[in-house]
This record gives C-alpha cells, structure tokens and sequence, in this order.
C-alpha cells in the first residue's frame, strides 16, 4: 500500500507493537448475534472501551480470503499483487521452509492399476502410512536429475515437495487427470521457461512410481499446484521493524517466515505463545501473535464453541497485556461464522490501542459495535500495518 | 479522482462554492475528548445539524499530510501523483511566486572556516540578519550565469531561491554535507538532463561565498531540496470554476496559485479574510478561505488554545453565511493534535452543506458525530471536489 512513498516515509525508534491475531474471529449473526457478541469478554471490553474500532477487509468486499492472503494484508502486503501459490502453501503447512528459488508443489498418493488411475487418493491413507511412504522414498532419492528436493507428508495422503532450483519455474498444468479410469496425466509447462520443471515433476512421479512399485493401495502419486516462492520484501526491510511471529501450527509459522519473521519452535498452546512473547517482548519491535481455535471452532460449525474459544481468547489478555506494548492490534486474519462452517467475505473487526489511538464510542469488540462506534470506519487489512507505523510515530510527514 | 472520465462530466452553471479549511482541526482524544469535542461551537452545531458529515483522509490511512499534499487534496488533486518539491515548498511559503520552467531550492546561510563547514546554520541568524545579506546578494549579482534568479529569506537563517529557466532539472543530489568539520559539498546531477542545474546552483554557492566574503557568522550557504515546479492543471481547466483563494499566510497563497487560484494581498486577520470574501463573492465560482490558528496551537501542544482558536473560527461562520453559499464545505487540510504537537494521519472531520446534501444524524461538526452519524463514512481529501461539484450540479450523468 502506498509503495511509490512508504519507503522516504519510514523511520526508526523504540517503539514496539503487537499484533494479535484471532483465527477466523469475525462471523455473522445467526439469531440476531454473532459469537463475538455472544461471548463473556471482560477484557476485549475493556480494551475496546478506550481504542478506536472499525472494521476491515482482508483482501475485498465479497472476497472470502485464504489463510495466506488474509495474513499477507494483515502483515502489510497487498495480498492481490502478492499471491502464495499452492504449493507454496502446502509445503508452509507441512512445516517446511522455503526459500526464494524454491519450487514447491503438492502431492497425493495414488492407486495405478493397469496403467490406469484406479483412486486419486490412495484410500485415504492415513499419515501415518503416508510418513512411512515418504522415508522409503527419502532413502532412494534425494535428487531429480540433480534437482535436491525435500517431502513431507502434509496430511493423510498429502505431501509436499520443495525442490531446489531457481531455474525451475512454476507455470505448468497439473499432473492431476482429476479423473479416475484414465493413465495418470503428465505434468505440461505452459510456457518455455517452465519446460525444465515441468520435466523434473515428470520424472519425480516415475521415481516415486519406481519405489513404490507392488505396493498398495499407494503405488504412484499425482502433483498439482507447482509455484514458485513468492519474491517478498522482507517485513524488516519493508516497514523497519524487526519481527517475531508466534505461531502453534506451521502454516501461521510458515507464511511469517515468508515475509522474513522469525519463528521460535516448539510452541503447543496458547499459554506457551503468550510465555513466548513475554520471554522476548525486548528482542524484536513488532511481534505477531496466532491464536488458531476461534477459526477451527468456526470451521467445525460449533457457534457454541467458537464462543468459547473467543472467552479463552480473551482470558489470556491480562497476561498479553503486562508486557505494555506501545501499540496493540487485535484482529483476525478473516471471519469464520459457525453458520457457513468456511472462512467467509463478512469484515472483519480491529481494534488499535495507543498513546495516540482515539477512544471512540465502541463498548465492545463486537462487528455491530464497530460498524455503529468505530472511528476507523471500513478499512482494508493491509491499512493495518500504516496504522500500526502511524501509531508508533514511524511514518515521517508526508510532503512539507 | 476519476481523470479518465472527469474532463466529459464538468458543467458550468450559476453555482457557486466556498471552502472553509481550518488548519489542522482534527484532533484525537485526550482525556476521552478532542479539542472540536471540547470547544462551543454553536454556529457549527447548527450547521452540522443541517448538512452531512464524514470523514476525510487528506493522503491516506496512517499518513500524516504536509500542508502542500493536504491542500492538494482538497482541491480536488492526487497528493502522491503530484508531489510538490521542498524547494518549491520554501519558495511558496516565502511568498515567491514559481511558473512552470522555474527551478526552487532552499538554502541555509552557513559558516566556513578554512576550508570546511564550521556551522551549518551560520549561528542561527534571525531574519532580521539573513534581510541584509540578501540584500547584498541581490545587490551583487541578478543572474548566474545567464540564468535569471530571485532569492528571498523563509525564517531566521533560511532562504528560498527560485531559478527562471525551463532547461534546470531538478534530479539533483543536495549541496550539503550533512555535517560539520567537513567541506562543502557540491551539488551533483543524478541524471544526465539535470546537470546543467547542478552545474547553476554550484556557481550559485560560489558567487554567495564570493559576495559575503570576510563576513561572520555567515559567509556561505549549503543548497537542498532542488524542485521543478509541478505540472499541475489549473483548477479551472480541470473543474470549469473560476477559484479564488483567500489566505494570510504566504504558503497558502502559495499552494492556491499553485492550481491558478487568484489571491488576494495584503490580508492579515480572519476578519479580513471575510471581508474580502463577502466582497469579492460575485467574482469567482469557487472561494477557498483558510483560517491558520487552530494548527498553529495544536503544533504548540496547547490544547486549551486550541479550543479557544476552534471557538475563534466558529465565531466567523455567521458573517460567511450572510453570503449563502451554494454549497458549502467545512473541514482542515490534516488533524494536528495537541498532544501529538504535529500534524497527524488521523482523519478530518468534513461538512457539506447545500440544497441537496443529505442532512444525516450528526448533531455536531466533531470526529465522533462524523464517525458514528455521517451520511459520507470515511472518504478520501481528493473526494471533497467531486462532492462540490455534484452539490453545485456541475456534473452531468455519467453514461445514460
């Protein structure tokens, strides 16, 4: 967003945010309300009582983000001009790392039979099967025509592979016939710079054919989605703060360390992320904090639940709060109404908190207390990242 | 906004507008209200009531305007397409007039001593001091080189020198070291086409040097901020209003000439200001009158002044009124919080009144009344012009 002056408008200080984001927080009313406002949420009242609140859209009216898009606005990049591929998104998922120059695709496990597609899925094996299938295929090849790859399994039959080679490039069709009863489907380039990977997918199906002949139900396997890793400026180059993302599950890890945060390891709850945080409050000047079961709950399309998992949300505030952050966003990176069981379009609500952040007339962190009290009005996610700047008194005047 | 399909929508009638910008009213909360919140504001109360209220965002979302992008977005023009220069800036708020073709800078009087800068200010000279040696400048030299040139003192040790000649560009590294113990530093071209400008401002510190000679603190200048003039349509080409812009301040005459406004000399008080207004009112189609004060006291931290200069201002609209504008709009070129003491991003509450303007909820010219009740939400400052000129019913139907 305003990438013609953000650069000559940036400067340092001492100055640290936060950003905490609730997975999928935002819904729609199902009987006249929606979880927010069905929630206990003594503290997110609180807070709301003296921030400026509005509502904001990840990426657009109608527009039902990905979990990738819906953190690229949040983290302050135009998540229409910078899409993750998927691949990109599978391979950040299952955990792995991916680096500019990386081609990623994802994999399903498949069952051959007679030269034909007999199932796309391999059965559903599960992931354990699967981790299984991947060592063998680890232990005979670590490279495609001298192409290093690494695999991962991603979930049940679904892998990932990254492979390793900034010649190869992404604009190819799937090795995917989408049908079962007709021969497996070679991966196409659609264009010439694409051939050489589009060849080494080819040739990554033969080999994983090879090693898994006489196996079954998974004996070969099917590969869609290839990209290449998004070219990205990085977060701290960008906007001038050094950042931490704290995450629990790999995709939230995966797309921070995308835009160049880093990632501690080996966090399994929230209590452990907020620990995290206050352990490192000092070290970094922007941190990004996940909270993942509001959206799940809303996946699951448990409206009780979800409600729930806002009260759990929220009863870790007092502890978030101790560590006195100059500026605190609160947000989710989409809505997730229990009543469409999927992310959806519906804005979602922020709240900014900050020496200078206007205390309007919002009671509640609700979406109907937004939209009626919000100073902010309707704004889109990546205006986020300018308020937090703003907030922090980096962003130098504009024009004398 | 809209340059695609503007110029085919313009129609001329009888209307006319005024723009009344109060510098800097915007504000944020201190103590849980702002400066509008707190002051009395009865002439504006019973306008607001009457007329429709948003909010406006003079460049965008967390950017904090300089006067010359928040007034170009006002008149109706991209702030960040049409950026204005420093050297044209200090030019403009020295009263200077600037043509196309002209090259601006600022300059410093500067202190050498054997060989090296000892002080880039020259001791912070007063005005009163720079006048003589301008003077002498004047007096010693009127072109360089063959390049006809004004200069003219800004404040205490600072000038502004306008260059005439459509060949100076302004790619221009400044001549300035920065630092002091080091010395002097030449201007250089960046580009090819800008190195016969470098090349005049180069011999331009040395003919200063020459002329000041012997003299202390001030026996040199450093050079920054080369500018070309902007290339901007004239307000009347682009809008079909004739514009008058009423100010006392030389940077706000300035920035109206800069569209092609008329403006008037000689002012020196809001009275003024509307007594020219009220006497001048059949001679345009478009007045903009600005009044200084309220940003003058948010930059000074005094939210008490503030107040005071709100109340100031609102003291002012019934003799405006007595004119009946055909439409009318009420807003600031940016907020300037006291407690910020600067110009900041938070939005800017704006009024429309006219025959046609909705009269919505808000019962107070405040940021609150035009969060929470205005019929406009938030819009972009370049917004405004089109809202006059749809009020004035000088737009014609786009498309059948």
């Amino acid at each position: 967003m305003y990438d013609e002056i953000l650069t000559q408008l940036i400067i340092k200080n001492d100055t640290k945010a936060l950003l905490l984001v609730a997975d999928g927080i935002g819904g729609t009313t199902v009987g006249g309300r929606t979880e927010l406002e069905a929630a206990r949420t003594p503290n997110l009242d609180t807070l709301a009582k003296k921030s400026s609140l509005g509502l904001q859209y990840p990426v657009g009216y109608g527009i039902t983000p990905g979990s990738g898009p819906g953190h690229l606005a949040l983290f302050g990049y135009d998540p229409i001009k910078n899409q993750i591929g998927r691949g990109i998104l599978e391979a950040l998922g299952s955990g792995m790392v991916v680096k500019k120059g990386d081609l990623a695709v994802r994999g399903n496990f498949a069952t051959l039979i007679d030269g034909k597609i007999a199932d796309r899925r391999a059965n559903r094996i599960s992931s354990e099967e699967s981790e299984k299938l991947v060592r063998q295929i680890r232990e005979n090849a670590t490279d495609i025509d001298g192409v290093r790859f690494d695999i991962k399994v991603a979930r049940d039959y679904r892998f990932a592979v990254v492979f390793h080679d900034p010649e190869l490039k992404d604009n190819i069709e799937d090795a995917d016939p989408q049908h079962t009863g007709v021969p497996p489907r070679p991966a196409k380039a659609r264009d010439k710079e694409s051939e050489r990977a589009a060849e080494i997918i080819n040739r990554f199906i033969d080999k994983v054919t090879e090693i898994l002949e006489g196996q079954m139900p998974a004996n070969t396997c099917l590969v869609r989605g290839a990209a290449n890793t998004p070219d990205i400026v990085p977060f701290e180059d960008r906007f001038g703060m050094k950042p931490q993302g704290i995450a629990v599950y790999p995709m939230y890890k995966g797309l921070a360390r995308l835009v160049g945060m880093d990632t501690p390891p080996g966090l399994e709850t929230y209590e452990q992320e907020i620990e995290r945080l206050k352990e490192t409050w000092a070290d970094y000047d922007f941190h990004f904090l996940h909270f993942k079961y509001t959206d799940s709950a809303g996946e699951d399309g448990d409206f009780d639940r979800k409600v729930a998992m806002i009260e759990e949300f929220d009863s870790g505030l007092p502890e978030i709060l101790k560590i006195e952050p100059d500026v605190l966003v609160i947000t989710g990176d989409h809505s997730t109404p229990s009543s469409l069981k999927s992310h959806s379009w519906h804005p979602v609500p922020i709240l900014i908190n900050g020496r200078f952040a206007f205390q309007d007339d919002a009671g509640r962190f609700t979406e109907r207390e937004a939209a009626n009290h919000g100073i902010l009005g309707h704004i889109p996610g990546m205006a986020i990242m300018m308020y937090i700047l703003a907030n922090c008194e980096r962003l130098r005047k504009f024009g004398a």
